[in-house]
């Protein structure tokens, strides 16, 4: 692999009103190009590399300034990309940045590419493809988790995962290997019928480790789209005021008619700094109104897939055979949840202010279900309310660790389709030649996902992805 | 004035999905809080100024690493705010520099304020006043006319242009002080009459220059806005066609009844860089219908307050004596545009398919009035009508020169008011005290302009206009 000769450049920051803005200039012709647009071509061809100074870029006569600047020179390799670099402190702002482009353009610079900068440190081998990713994840995080995986991963700790378990897959490869070179020898030792046995322990326990790795990626992917939390129970028990009391503002219709709230309407906010999509349900009620069914058959589906839900039931009706029966659904920690034991379920008995309701609570008692007593109008216990939306939404996120080989779409693909051999492996596992044909694929696997076998395509297809100026 | 010493950090690129991002920490404490936050804390120390150098965020245990950093470290008073600061290169997107915020806060650094770093270089005497606020134009200006005015005040031309400014008021207020002084002496010396009509054109050439950097500033301002053009002429002409051609979309209805476009729709767009404000008025017809008339009216407005008006007119109807006069006021230079030269009037004979129509041109021809002709049904011409489109804009932009004084509404209306104090001081120009006064005002509103009075409730109302980070 050799390095591409063209120079490209890009602005590194978002567009947008800022103090600054940054420029990245990399590639052969870097401090030439530099040079040219600057007042001070001297001063920088003479100044060391890794040293920041003020220039000024001026237009292509020479006569006016365009922006006052500074800028560091970095040679090849000792750069991001390993080529010749510069990178460019300008003002911020929608003209100056582009005007900055445009003289470097029209001093022969191009625009990069998609990842290119990333692409370029690749090739030159600065980094590999899982730290390209890796960066790529830092920048695209939206959350604490995904942040902490991706940076597991630009640290070189799922590299180091992914080749042990290279290792370990050769390691039983082999074994089964040298069975089938010498299988005409039908007595098969003690050691060798014992190291069979271990070796398909081995293969379980990583189908485990894997899926394990793939649920917490799901989880960091629903992390990044925001914690659900479902506002269920029956009509006019306060789920939107509560709603609106979240959102901080008027957001449905609030009144005294029961199933004013004929749909689940949602809003994405985040709350202490993690994202969260909160649904208001419909109250559950049997009825004829198709509308209502409708919104029913909604908030069934959002209650299934929420990971909190709040139950909101007013202290001032008794507890309904419906109800009961409601609550245990909700808070039945379903099979989806139950790999994660992500499903919370609070009750909140509200109106609290007309009456306290002894038989809800000895309900929840009963039941060791979690449940506070507020009153939304009365804002009573509004900020035990808050604590436990808090402490529920910060539990989710705090209970699942990161995943640790997973930070992409990518990495998840080939990862299913990794766990998928091994389990056809083990399904075969008597099969000597099935097995190992299920465990060479298994390293074929492995190689696209450490970048071994990738072609321009798949690189293409990765650093695509990638924002301009990575 | 002394440095403030607590130590403040902010994002000072904008927030956002980037490859970088850059935090600015300045303060006493800067250099001791970021060696608090990284793993290399004896690296940093030793450090020389102005040298990049990798650095790893850690959490607060120093366990585990929220970002892989580049730093620059400089040392007070030679940095941007004169004091000790730290600049540091993140991975951008939306949680690590929010991350790294979080620790340096932790770690002892405040919140900068909106234009606070800009605001301690003021205090420090690393810039002026006039410095800081070009430097918001810079960031914030959207035209290349509003770039070029910023880059001249970034320069010091401006600072320049007001001093010379205010050394001529100074010396024709010592002029007439000493002769308020001597005026017992009733004998006017003949050189001291010429002294007086000489004193007195300066000041009326002052205030024609000021006049003449209002209007620029004034240009400016209204090109931030747009380029307004206006789409006039009789009903069924091609107008809203034309309008959509433009647009390229179906913004307006287009058929056949005279009169469709009832009132004035407006549209901005973007046409090769320039931003364009594109009115589609009603036909101008004399009606009973009172929504026509309000449509009129609104037409008369949008085509007296146009930078440029396009008269949309159809070869196939013959020239009435209202489209003979439209044209004329249309094409006439009023006394707003009289003043910048700048209003164009461009005649599109369209519908040249059905039939080509020599009396209009005829009449262009004789009033010397520009004008093309098209088909917008058949396409023809429509080239030509974009290369109208963009010369006519372009001219407009690059006709006028940047003003030299004014970047913002804090000097225009210091401006205004020592315009209006001058034209006071010349209208009284016979009496010695009361011209007196009225420079002696100006040379308040000079120095309020150079900062030089400026208290903390003026710095902290322009400031406030500022982003953070800056």
């Amino acid at each position: 692999m050799s390095a591409s000769t063209s120079t490209i450049a890009a602005l590194s920051t978002p567009p947008g009103r800022g103090a600054l803005a940054v420029i990245r200039l990399s590639g052969d012709n870097a401090h030439e190009i530099f040079a040219a647009v600057v007042g001070e071509k001297e001063k920088f061809i003479k100044e060391s590399a890794r040293q920041i100074g003020i220039y000024t870029i001026v237009d292509d006569n020479g006569t006016e300034i365009i922006d006052e600047i500074t800028a560091i020179k970095y040679n090849a390799p000792r750069s991001f990309t390993g080529e010749n670099m510069v990178e460019i402190f300008c003002h911020g702002g929608a003209i100056i940045p582009r005007k900055i482009l445009d003289r470097l353009f029209m001093s022969g610079a191009e625009a990069a590419g998609r990842g290119e900068f990333s692409r370029r440190a690749l090739l030159n081998g600065k980094m590999d493809l899982l730290k390209a990713e890796s960066i790529a994840g830092l920048i695209d995080c939206q959350t604490e988790k995904h942040l902490e995986s991706a940076q597991l991963a630009y640290q070189g700790k799922q590299l180091k995962s992914l080749e042990k378990l290279k290792r370990k897959i050769i390691n039983i490869l082999s074994d089964i290997e040298s069975r089938i070179e010498f299988a005409e020898d039908d007595d098969v030792a003690e050691s060798e019928s014992k190291l069979i046995i271990e070796n398909k322990r081995e293969l379980e326990l990583i189908i485990s480790e894997l899926e394990e790795d793939l649920r917490r990626s799901d989880m960091v992917k629903s992390l990044d789209e925001g914690i659900i939390i479902a506002l269920a129970g029956p009509p006019n028990a306060g789920k939107s005021s509560l709603f609106n009391e979240i959102l901080g503002y008027d957001r449905s219709i609030v009144h005294d008619v029961p199933g004013t709230t004929r749909d689940a309407v949602s809003e994405k906010i985040v709350f202490e700094g993690i994202t969260v999509k909160l649904f208001d349900c419909a109250g559950i009620r049997i009825t004829a109104d198709a509308v209502e069914q409708r919104g029913i058959e909604r908030t069934l589906s959002a209650i299934k897939d929420a990971h909190i839900v709040f139950w909101v039931t007013s202290a001032d009706t008794p507890l309904t055979d419906d109800e009961r029966n409601g609550i245990i659904d909700a808070a039945a920690v379903d099979d989806k949840s139950s790999d994660t034991g992500r499903k919370k379920t609070l009750i909140i008995i509200n109106k609290i202010d007309i009456v306290k309701s002894e038989e809800k609570k000895q309900f929840c008692a009963d039941r060791s279900l979690e449940y506070i007593e507020i009153s939304l109008r009365e804002k009573i216990n509004a900020d035990a309310l808050f604590a436990a939306i808090k402490s529920s939404t910060a539990q989710i996120s705090e209970d699942m660790p990161p995943p640790e080989i997973i930070i992409n779409d990518r990495h998840r693909r080939i990862i299913a389709a990794v766990a998928s051999n091994l389990r056809d492996c083990v399904f075969h596992y008597g099969r000597e030649e099935l097995s190992a044909h299920y465990l060479k694929k298994t390293l074929d696997l492995l190689a696209e996902f450490l970048g071994h076998t990738a072609g321009d395509e798949v690189l293409n297809e990765i650093f695509e992805k990638f924002c301009i100026g990575k």
